[in-house]
């Protein structure tokens, strides 16, 4: 499985992935989840979701129709991000079309969707998720976040945390703790933790970082807040029973 | 869907199940998912989660079981709580059985399964599980809590808190936090919320309660939990970014 978050801010972006696939319990592997396009018009960043086989296809080709000269809009050419997104989305349903009679013939389904966050000169920064179907939306006022895979047990605690006001240095604690949560509670979810934050209008991301097993920092945020939340619990009123 | 949890602990056990049913957002009910047998050899809960229709007729079956005459083991005359849960494993298969055949012509699935915990005279209070299929499991000291339905949400908070010698009082505590976080992500879960705390060797229930919308208690406990939530969380320490 996979946890992918992508949160847009009044002062930004925060996007993290972790790094676990599988395919059964007994085959597992590391992959980055995370691609990032970065030029000095424009950031980019993709969180993949789904089969590795059809998400890395997508990234390839988006990659590959960037250093082409066709004329087409690619990812340093796409006027908005929602040009891009077009395109990602196009290329999905490519990969779709060529995937999808093989993969249903064993009963597979093709799965491979995307958390898009950015910005390109000219406009706001913009936060997409897009659906194995090739269809997508985007965050808006009402929702600020999109989360892929196994995001259940992450989300409570974004639900609780997160206003279009947080500031960037609190969205990313509180998207690793949503992954500390998950990693708890799901074995198919694992580090390490690809993170980014990026601050409006720099066209570059200001903050990346690879959390590693045993990275102190996220071991004395997940202490902390496991200390923390336990101590709010000691300190909860008990229960008054009618009966 | 539902949302129904029970704990097992070194005092006696804590259960708890949401009151929201429904077949499609236009189509939902308030129908309370817990069934109590006590008498003074005995203290059994149950907890329904899966289609209404399947669950219903196997509570009422359990209970004409009860009252019929024929001899074989049932609710009041089970000897140990396994072969209660064996009985409702086979009312479970019976009823499946039954509806499978007419549900599955329309791609409908048989599903039934329940949370039993309770004390039978003459052993230590026990917890179990059962599965559509009728088959079931028992929480033991690895694991004990089973939780139903909408389970992934209200999971970390039970990861996090929950350890055999847990007083009453607090997991009584954790289970409303659980519901609390569930219900907040999920609308498909929704109070009341049917709640038992039974202790060991009383054979009794000795605290059952329906927590209304706008309960005073709950209410006290949900915020509590959110301004607690949130003050450990201000006072988490920034990430440290090596770039």
């Amino acid at each position: 499985m996979t946890y992918c978050v992508g949160v847009l801010l009044k002062d930004g972006i925060v996007m993290a992935s972790d790094s676990r696939t599988h395919a059964g319990v007994d085959n597992f592997a590391q992959f980055c989840k995370m691609s990032v396009f970065e030029r000095e018009d424009r950031a980019i960043v993709l969180l993949s979701s789904g089969n590795l086989a059809g998400t890395q296809a997508v990234i390839t080709t988006l990659k590959q129709r960037g250093e082409s000269t066709d004329g087409g809009p690619n990812v340093w050419t796409a006027r908005t991000m929602f040009d891009f997104v077009t395109v990602v989305s196009d290329s999905v349903r490519d990969i779709g079309r060529r995937d999808r009679p093989s993969l249903e013939k064993n009963d597979l389904k093709f799965d491979a969707s995307f958390i898009v966050g950015g910005q390109i000169k000219g406009e706001a920064p913009r936060l997409f998720r897009t659906y194995a179907e090739g269809n997508f939306v985007e965050a808006g006022s009402g929702t600020q976040f999109f989360q892929t895979g196994e995001a259940k047990y992450g989300k409570p605690i974004i639900d609780r945390v997160i206003t279009p006001t947080t500031s960037l240095a609190d969205a990313v604690k509180c998207v690793l703790v949503s992954f500390d949560s998950t990693m708890r509670s799901n074995l198919s979810v694992a580090m390490p933790i690809d993170l980014v934050q990026y601050e409006n209008d720099q066209f570059k991301l200001n903050r990346r970082h690879r959390f590693e097993v045993g990275d102190p920092h996220f071991e004395t945020l997940s202490r902390s807040w496991s200390e923390g939340v336990r101590s709010v619990f000691k300190q909860l009123p008990d229960v008054r029973w009618n009966k």
